[in-house]
């Protein structure tokens, strides 16, 4: 199988690209090539071929699928927070960087590869069911969204003309991200965590009330490469799916830091509460009805207790292999 | 009020036109100028300039709005047969073009027009539940709905964003539309009354049971009117309505049309079942709940019987006032 991931620097293309790294293999199948595409020089990698390109430059894509990947996760985009503050970058790399993929796709005569796409539950806006169902309106409210859900509804079109294998995935707040903060407006969800885990302080920028719809890294991991070997015909014509997750609000969060780590490490968060990010934060969802991703065999992360132990395995324990 | 229409030589934009020509001025304020532009030369038209000019061409965007309309009717577009034979035309134009005007419109700092964009319940596919509500998917099972519902997303997000004050309009299918034949697969919808009514002969590609969500050519005029002069704080941040229509099965369009013109009119009717027309015919709506725009004050046709006398009044009737 060859294999291309866009975005293969962020942090999902990277933990993505390092669990195929260590498997040697998708679904069963031996991978024979790996290639890494970011704008940034993702970290080297075993065999894997690092690209170093802009997916939004015109002719980059036809480039990167010249030698026709079986399975192409297209991961690259901008953040949430960055795509609001700079609506152009945004609106390039989410939408046209997308479109220009499709495109190259659609231009290569007989190629059809699986297109695993991370969309984001930031399609959707409020207000709100209690639990959003599988064919609830998308009406995002940041620009980050509406770029997704154009890109989604191009990705059913294509998928629907042939032109190419197209799986959308919904993804919930990923949480804990490993590393630093980036500019999503989302960092907080993990930064209570992952700085108290390990000794140092965080900012709470909301109140403790607030809920989240999460997914582990090790999840959203699961989901990419469980869309990229399903059998895609069981989907049908609505190809974008909502990942099922875990429904919890930072109060529960942090009830599970504390039975991890004691209250020591509760202490460390700050209530410095940031109006910006709290009208950011309500116009999220907080809990699905993901009825078609469980039928399609897609699993979600059981409680905080084993996110927390899954980020005390991959991030913080010494290097092992991928689980 | 200066006003600008994009597709002003098409089937809706022309009727608009007229009507607002006839009019001379629209929510109570005189009409200052009508610009009515398209790729093809609009019907002159009194005082109203006619600008023949290509959307989907970088830069003519930006010369359409250079005075800055007040309100810009944004009706320009590849119909459904077309976008899906030909998907870099549709693509270009439907979703090119729109966002080649939001964009014009986003850098004029300081202006923020009235825009009516023509979307279409094209934007949906099935399965679909008994009656669409206002939170229902946007799963569109053509290019010409996917590139709809990507326009919709933008106009929301513009208008979010305050670049522009949106509204999109899902129009149903338009029945009786005037004049020949075009390149939308829903022609039948039309022809089998108009042709009929005028004493020749029609094709019916489908059966009498399928049921259709339709309004009037007056109707969809009096639907763009009312969202280019309501109060669009009452919208809220869902900036693109389900338009009320009347559901009806061909069957009772034929019955409408058995009590306007007798059993010879029918008779002229031939049947003969197309398999692609069906099959898309069958990925269309039927039936809505469209609540909102009902709130809003949209209002629909009352029955065939109606729809067929608007279309003797305002196509078959010698010329006079707009009513």
């Amino acid at each position: 199988m060859k294999i291309l991931i866009t975005g293969a620097a962020g942090m999902i293309g990277s933990k993505l690209a390092a669990r195929l790294a260590a498997d040697g293999h998708v679904g069963g199948k031996p991978i024979t090539s790996l290639t890494l595409s970011d704008v940034i020089a993702p970290s080297a990698l075993g065999a894997a071929r690092a690209d170093v390109s802009d997916i939004a430059e015109p002719s980059q894509a036809a480039r990167l699928i010249a030698d026709r990947p079986d399975i192409i996760f297209h991961c690259a985009g901008v953040v949430s927070g960055e795509a609001e503050s700079d609506l152009e970058k945004g609106y390039r790399v989410n939408l046209d960087g997308s479109r220009l993929l499709l495109d190259a796709i659609r231009r290569e005569p007989g190629y059809c590869p699986r297109l695993v796409f991370t969309s984001s539950i930031a399609v959707f806006g409020p207000p709100f069911p209690e639990r959003i169902a599988d064919d609830f309106i998308l009406a995002p409210l940041t620009s980050y969204g509406t770029a997704k859900a154009m890109t989604e509804q191009m990705l059913s079109d294509y998928t629907r003309r042939g032109f190419v294998d197209g799986v959308g995935l919904r993804l919930p707040t990923i949480c804990i991200r490993p590393g630093k903060p980036n500019k999503a407006a989302s960092g907080f969800f993990s930064s209570i965590l992952r700085e108290p885990l390990a000794g140092q302080e965080a900012v709470l920028p909301v109140s403790e009330d607030v809920r989240a719809w999460y997914a582990s890294p090790r999840a959203a991991v699961g989901f990419l490469l469980h869309a990229a070997t399903l059998d895609s015909a069981a989907i049908g014509v609505r190809r974008n799916l909502n990942m099922p997750g875990l429904s919890a609000t930072v109060g529960e969060q942090i009830a599970a830091l504390r039975r991890a780590a004691g209250e020591a490490a509760v202490r460390l968060i700050r209530h410095e509460p940031d109006p910006a990010i709290m009208r950011m934060v309500d116009s999220w969802p907080s809990a699905f009805d993901p009825a078609r991703a469980l039928a399609l065999g897609f699993r979600a992360d059981a409680s905080f207790d084993e996110i927390i132990r899954a980020h005390r395995d991959d991030e913080l324990a010494t290097p092992g292999p991928s689980s």
